[in-house]
């Protein structure tokens, strides 16, 4: 059998991300500013997810948003509207991931006077490539609705390992479609034993006050 | 209607790697080398064309081959094996793409003495990702293969924007597949109206000719 030559490409670029989302993450800490990368594909809920979110934490929290979903503005505008925080859409063109650089990029973009305590980066609408970069984010939480199916984590399974947190999303629907709650733990867990799940319907608001209890706590720790 | 800052990542992230793209082809050029970037979605017998191609090539040119396709060496092994040729793995580890500095890495890792006229560059299996970023290749290539369906044009239409050929293969399982070759070329040309269209059979070889011929006179145009 012949032998070829086998150069690493993924070490470097990978290594320098790795190395940026780490400068970006203490600085982040110096400053008590807790950053959320929030990952799902699209038409999970994310913005009606975010919305029932921040309204239950802006008396208690600075808040701001990042949204990299889209080429337009509408997510960004609908948040803001809904729940008047600082709210920025970061146009990708296309592009499938955000990289610690652009992440960083985009929070140079907030306004600067008022430090929020929670930043929350909507990232692109996609279950593969988001998870191969790290952003600087403390936590990675992901959206997964349910008529996208249980079996999501075997089929994306590094999407399911890096995140701390899987908020299951359109629970009012899950009668008419063959999802297994249960199993669903069961397959989040082989990927990441120590991942939280909280079940959620965006929609009515119900199980939202478990994810905002578990995101303030979070900032709390973060910012001791 | 409220208003959002609106943050432009694209421009910064894509114009350093479009520069980076030119100093690459600009130091091409000058080395008379000539690098193809070669696209398809994963199954759609890049290798099988490779080897065909290559080995009608082979005695008028001196070509190496940078895969990029898969974790493994077995593409790169299969393409040494069959035609001899030097062919370098790169192993990206599950990362989406590649960009000019990607690129650049596998060019370095080439044998340096016996500067090849001709390289080709089979990159991750991905319809989507790859299409963003300019490699610093001469021209883009991609195969579609059949059983993908005539109808692949209008769902990735940058994909087949930026190709200047496309090599249309496994035309013998055309009989068993609703695939329409004229349609396919409309869809083609709606993209790129430019584009030069090679319907192949790499399995049994019926086209290849045209797709080597058409390589053999880019090949001689950059060297002029």
């Amino acid at each position: 059998m012949e032998e070829v030559k086998v150069i690493e490409l993924k070490k470097s670029v990978f290594e320098e991300n790795d190395r940026e989302a780490d400068t970006l993450r203490t600085a982040l800490k110096q400053k008590g500013v807790y950053l959320l990368n929030l990952m799902s594909a699209p038409g999970s809920g994310k913005t009606t997810t975010l919305i029932q979110t921040i309204n239950r934490l802006k008396g208690r929290l600075r808040i701001a948003v990042m949204e990299a979903d889209i080429d337009s503005d509408v997510d960004a505008v609908k948040i803001k509207e809904a729940t008047g925080v600082e709210s920025v859409q970061l146009h990708t063109g296309g592009m499938c991931h955000l990289d610690a650089g652009m992440t960083k990029q985009g929070l140079e973009g907030l306004a600067g006077d008022d430090r929020p305590d929670l930043v929350i980066l909507e990232n692109v609408g996609n279950l593969v490539c988001p998870a191969e970069f790290d952003t600087g984010a403390v936590k990675n939480a992901m959206i997964l609705s349910v008529p996208e199916g249980h079996d999501k984590p075997l089929k994306y399974p590094l999407m399911f390992s890096v995140c701390d947190v899987v908020v299951i999303n359109k629970t009012d629907v899950m009668p008419y479609f063959d999802f297994d709650l249960e199993k669903c733990k069961e397959y989040i867990h082989m990927r990441n034993p120590k991942a939280t799940v909280i079940p959620i319907c965006a929609k009515t608001g119900e199980g939202v006050d478990a994810f905002a209890e578990w995101l303030l706590n979070e900032v709390k720790e973060w910012q001791k």
